[in-house]
């Protein structure tokens, strides 16, 4: 307790002092992220004030982000993000490539199809069908779920009428999925898991709702099962939110056994998996992919999937499948959150699933992307060599790369390096909870790039890192 | 203290028998909504108990929703609503007459335009123009705070540039922009002022963001400033949710007078107003209205308006101004809800407006609504006579009754009975915080009806009330 020694002004309430005290000593590492303060009778003790005191000063922290509790086990500090000033800059630097006010010329962050794949005509003349056979109705809002239609033919084309057409809600997109099932099924302080790294898109929700979040490291066959275990065994955890294939940003995708032991590992400590079935149209190699929701058999899994990413972003479409459990409390959190998604683009998306096209489409983008893709690990292996180390994702538009150990640089810096040269990347301390910990890595996205700006932008990184000094 | 007789069980951690015998005495009235509960320090000495189990049970009846804390002052109770059931049933009854299980003959529910005013034709011309002139590009989505055409044309068309492009975002509806709002600028425990009554999908919004809601009353030309003036004396307050003009559900529409003070208030007292401009187009008399926005000096206004509801319900679009302080909070926020809204859908309502056809298409429906208005009024005052109380909006869609005092029904059992008769009425309990006040209004929207629907509909309720004993 020796760290805890505070003199007390008379014009300041104390629970202020304390707060403030222990703020500092927190952002100065003195005390670490994670670290269990001391218990409200003991600090009342050492501080010779009452625990009413103490109470107040940890509820300031927690309203600050500064703390949090745990049920019957105490209060936690809790670091704040040292990194915001950067993913600030990051999404600044985003934000004014797409508003065109800055000139890159190769861009790795691209998170969509390129549109040179847009099937655009035909999605015309699918539109104009549409308009001609549903006029009016075409425009209206009336079914809370979604478009009868679209999510017939969802529940006949992707799952074999193996999911009730009443089991899916049509989405604006997969982020309103993550979004929407947080609202439904996450409160303040329930602990969420989520893969290490991670989605950042996903760990933004999570903190709006001011969850506990558990980081497990992912392997090139899923989350570390041994990690996870413990963590269930000692915490009551909510929903467990994972990519199950080319996982973003790692391109990770997990083993049928460790999909089958998680499911199970859900009906026995009794959590949900929330499953964001990213680009799984995708498919480079040979190998069966399935989903946890399709091997689920205990109603374990909320299933979030995008039509935006792989087929039209401009469309935000996308859908749920919620367990019988969260069902009412979904379509709830959905209407509240934007009354419902637009129906002309539901009833064209419809249409062009059910005139096949969307089979088609789906086959063209793969031969397209596979070129791409082995193109990509061409480029890779020739030009940054041992620089770098990753694995290979068989799937998907990502490449997740760990810097050379050896290297004296951080992700942060590589960004900054490349963007002077034109070049856009994702550093990797945007995939995780606490920013310092993805220093080592970056990502490469190849969507929507061709093979000259692919080869030419990996050559600049590979300029960057080699002039980096050793350690 | 003689409230607090509790008989501990052995083998029950005593935290949990503590809040579960507050519960029950929440649930039973014998604590009271917004009662302060003991301090710790004396409750922990009547129960002869730590002080610390008493802190774990508040927070257990805090995470529950059966409490809540005001920092420096205490833990206070908080009622359950008791009609949650009700409102299931309500959104229920809904959601079955848009799948169309049930056959209903006068929906007096609808809150959208009728579909005989969609401009289907016209419409479908420009999305195809859109198409043609923009291709892939129609398709993609690039800018993070909306297509920047459309973000031109609202700034030049309805804010004589008067509000910069950049400061405006482009949302998919209102409903959203509530939704963005709170997670941009409402933590866990903020004091959020609402309108009594309101309009119900904004309360469960604050109620996701765990804020405080204080409600102050609506009289004919806004809210009651005497009762404001006293909570914001007394209560650090964030926001103001206010509909400017025909609120819903009132009809209420602020004077210019009250705007202003509003104004001038939100400067004294350091917070912001968050307008939703609901149904500003629908004007049948000759008064000017303003909107908060319009008449805002000092940047407190956060501005919400849906184009949605009173043109194509199903393209769900709408936009946001916001203050230069919440600005980047606010785009950041909505990225991480839904990435975007669709490109295709902005582009073509920009066309829509800059060809003119928007100003054309709103004079259409001010005089074909005018007349659907007046005759709501003639059959109200030919049917509803004095069973009822209510004032002219002038005005949107919606009346909204006082029901005779004499008369013994509440709203929730006028729904039942119009809806045994094939009517569907709004009963006032969807718009308090607490249900129960709503219990003697109800209201009407004439949005989807033609007039002989209106008509009969209005007969039916009357025939109901007619039926009424009196107290």
């Amino acid at each position: 307790m020796e760290k805890y020694e505070i003199e007390f002004n008379q014009d300041i309430p104390k629970y202020i002092e304390i707060s403030k005290y222990i703020k500092k000593m927190i952002d100065k590492n003195n005390i670490f992220d994670g670290e269990k303060l001391p218990s409200i009778r003991k600090l009342a003790k050492t501080l010779m004030v009452n625990e009413v005191t103490i109470v107040s000063a940890y509820k300031k922290l927690e309203a600050e982000g500064y703390a949090y509790q745990k049920m019957g086990s105490g209060t936690y500090a809790k670091r704040r993000d040292t990194n915001i000033k950067f993913k600030k800059e990051y999404s600044n630097t985003l934000k004014k490539i797409s508003g065109k006010d800055l000139k890159i010329y190769v861009d790795f962050t691209g998170e969509i199809t390129s549109s040179e794949f847009f099937p655009v005509t035909v999605f015309k003349d699918v539109l104009n069908e549409v308009l001609d056979r549903d006029g009016a109705e075409a425009f209206a809002y009336k079914e809370s779920l979604g478009y009868e239609g679209l999510r017939n033919s969802i529940s006949s084309f992707f799952w074999d009428n193996k999911v009730s057409t009443e089991d899916i809600l049509i989405l604006s997109g997969a982020q309103q999925g993550i979004d929407i099932v947080s609202k439904s099924i996450i409160n303040v302080h329930d602990n969420v898991v989520v893969e290490k790294p991670t989605y950042g898109g996903a760990l933004t929700v999570f903190k709006w709702r001011r969850a506990n979040i558990f980081e497990v490291d992912i392997l090139e066959d899923g989350i570390d099962l041994s990690q996870f275990e413990q963590i269930l065994k000692k915490n009551r955890i909510k929903c467990f939110y994972a990519m199950s294939y080319f996982q973003n940003p790692t391109g990770a995708t997990y083993s049928l056994e460790k999909k089958l032991k998680i499911l199970e590992l859900a009906e026995c400590y009794d959590f949900y998996i929330v499953e964001d079935d990213y680009l799984s149209e995708l498919i480079y190699d040979q190998k069966q992919y399935k989903s946890f929701k399709s091997l689920d058999k205990n109603d374990r899994v909320i299933y979030i999937k995008s039509f935006s990413k792989i087929f039209l972003p401009g469309i935000r479409l996308g859908y749920m499948i919620s367990p019988e459990k969260y069902k009412e409390h979904i379509q709830n959190s959905k209407i509240n959150t934007d009354i419902s998604t637009s129906s002309l683009m539901q009833r064209a998306l419809d249409l062009y699933i059910n005139k096949d096209l969307w089979k088609q489409h789906i086959n063209y983008l793969n031969m397209a992307y596979k070129d791409k893709y082995d193109f990509m690990i061409n480029c890779i292996d020739k030009y940054l060599g041992k620089k770098v180390s990753y694995f290979t994702p068989g799937g998907g538009i990502n490449f997740y790369f760990k810097i050379d150990e050896n290297l004296k640089i951080n992700s942060m810096d590589l960004f900054y390096s490349c963007k002077n040269k034109k070049v856009l990347i994702t550093p990797g301390v945007l995939f995780y909870k606490n920013a310092e910990q993805g220093n080592n890595y970056f990502r490469l996205s190849f969507s929507e790039l061709k093979k000259p700006e692919i080869e030419e932008g990996i050559k600049v990184i590979s300029k960057i890192l080699e002039k980096i000094p050793k350690r």
